[in-house]
């Protein structure tokens, strides 16, 4: 029988990831991921891209997000299962692996829980640096699970964010936030509704988890100049925005094909305007055209951004 | 920072598998993956299926391969690279995860190389077996590179094949599964070219690797009531078939919408006609209509099978 000499694969396990960010600290792990993921988007025409693959159960969905350019092939599995909280496991798992396009030979297979959630705060800080107003320093996080506290040291070190106005529909949710984020040198509100939460703020995050067709943001939420950072609407039958509210901005995209399915964008037509952030980066589309005009960053997770992160 | 609770992953590395094979038996191991396809064919509406997702480079390909049922999610990652062999590495290394749809934990995490080999081998069994002529008992291995020890032990348990006909542009391959097949009961005659192992021959097995549109089997070599079993054009510019012997016969393949893209029928127009082989199972078509009909199976390999595997 067959016993093919193997290649060598590193195997980096959660509790090794867990160790690797706690060294380095999470906010020098953010800043690293946001410049490589800068760097990757600036070369975005040298990638394989396709959009994930999804497989939808009633209950949830798990996906594989597959990206190569010459040199590097890298996938991420990764699920989304909004009850599983109530068995004491995680709403999202992921893992990834890097391998050589030379070869195919797998190189790395790590847990990326711990890192999808680093990658997703650092894309949406990187977005908000080019997309929000200069000067942002106060932001809305609607949605106050475990993406939230990554969202808020993210938009910290890379925006200059130092206002946070906490909701949730679960309090519990905006207690136990406010308790991580006590030493994080943000000055913390906590508002009754997500209308109260955006009244005043730069920028608007959300990070709803529900897996339904939600109105989390309504066009009355809008104020001349906001940046929205949308990151919950991300899978078909999921979205957070009033339909309001994307007729009312500038739209940007990291993947225009996986967005036009999962992002929120997926309420609107098929032509609806929209710009993949890559080209703001590369100089080909402005961005924010003026001080008024009201951006949102249409967040999905690409699988550039993991590739980045591996 | 987090650290979520995780779901437990068993992990087999490929000395495990190795092992598991050695205890059990490949014969053994071979026979009920072919079980297992089979039940799973037998269901195949239950299956949320979808064709394989490949990045490909100059030198090869890298492929996932997704499917779920209610309960089981599976995926494979595979590659293919022909000129690994110079640099001592496997051609084709491949991996798998089977996860719980109802929460998207991973539970386990296999490495496939071995596993692809026996499943390959297991699905040709299982086709011919309801395709090729009762009491076939000669068969052409043309091709006999690491996956044709596998076809050969499938084909002899399965089918009844007795007599073996081996033909590889490379007398080293041949050697050295004419010595790897030595104790396997099997009666075995090399021979100078494919057309000569093809003659008299039942079955026709073709696994060769190169990555061309090579014409390893042509119409002259066609007897009636042959049984062709194509394994080795399993991907987009990789087929073995000229296109008059998939004219002559019909043509049997796992799952249309991919051997359109990767089997030998890529070649042919794309409403050139074929018959899915879970319907033969199913009693859908009667699969071979008389003795002298030529039948194809044109594998690619498709995820149920690894799935099954799994």
């Amino acid at each position: 029988m067959l016993a093919p000499r193997q290649a060598t694969t590193l195997y980096l396990g959660a509790p090794d990831l867990i160790r690797l960010v706690q060294r380095r600290g999470l906010s020098a792990c953010i800043a690293g991921v946001a410049e490589r993921i800068e760097a990757g988007f600036r070369r975005w025409h040298e990638f394989d891209k396709s959009a994930r693959v999804a497989s939808h159960s009633e209950v949830g969905v798990i996906e594989l997000m597959p990206i190569a350019d010459a040199a590097h092939y890298a996938f991420k599995y990764v699920n989304g299962h909004p009850a599983n909280t109530r068995d004491g496991l995680p709403t999202v798992m992921a893992f990834g692996v890097l391998a050589d396009v030379a070869t195919g030979a797998p190189r790395l297979l790590a847990e990326l829980t711990l890192t999808t959630a680093i990658r997703t705060a650092a894309m949406s800080a990187l977005a908000a640096r080019h997309l929000a107003r200069a000067g942002s320093r106060t932001m809305a996080l609607i949605g106050n699970g475990a993406q939230s506290e990554f969202q808020a040291i993210a938009f910290r070190d890379l925006v200059g964010v130092r206002e946070l106005r906490l909701y949730d529909c679960d309090p519990a949710a905006t207690a136990k936030l406010r308790a991580n984020l006590a030493d994080a040198g943000l000055a913390l509100t906590v508002c009754a509704s997500a209308a109260e939460a955006a009244r005043g703020a730069d920028i608007v995050t959300t990070v709803t988890a529900d897996k339904a067709h939600a109105t989390i943001v309504t066009p009355e939420m809008l104020a001349p100049g906001l940046h929205l950072n949308a990151v919950g609407g991300d899978c078909p039958g999921k979205t957070e925005l009033h339909r309001g509210v994307l007729e009312a901005a500038s739209v940007f995209v990291e993947y225009e094909p996986q967005t036009r399915v999962e992002g929120d964008i997926q309420q609107m037509p098929a032509d609806f305007p929209v710009t993949e952030f890559w080209r703001v980066l590369a100089g080909a589309h402005p961005g924010r055209a003026h001080p008024d005009e009201v951006t949102i960053f249409d967040s999905v997770g690409f699988a550039l951004e993991d590739w980045a992160a591996l």
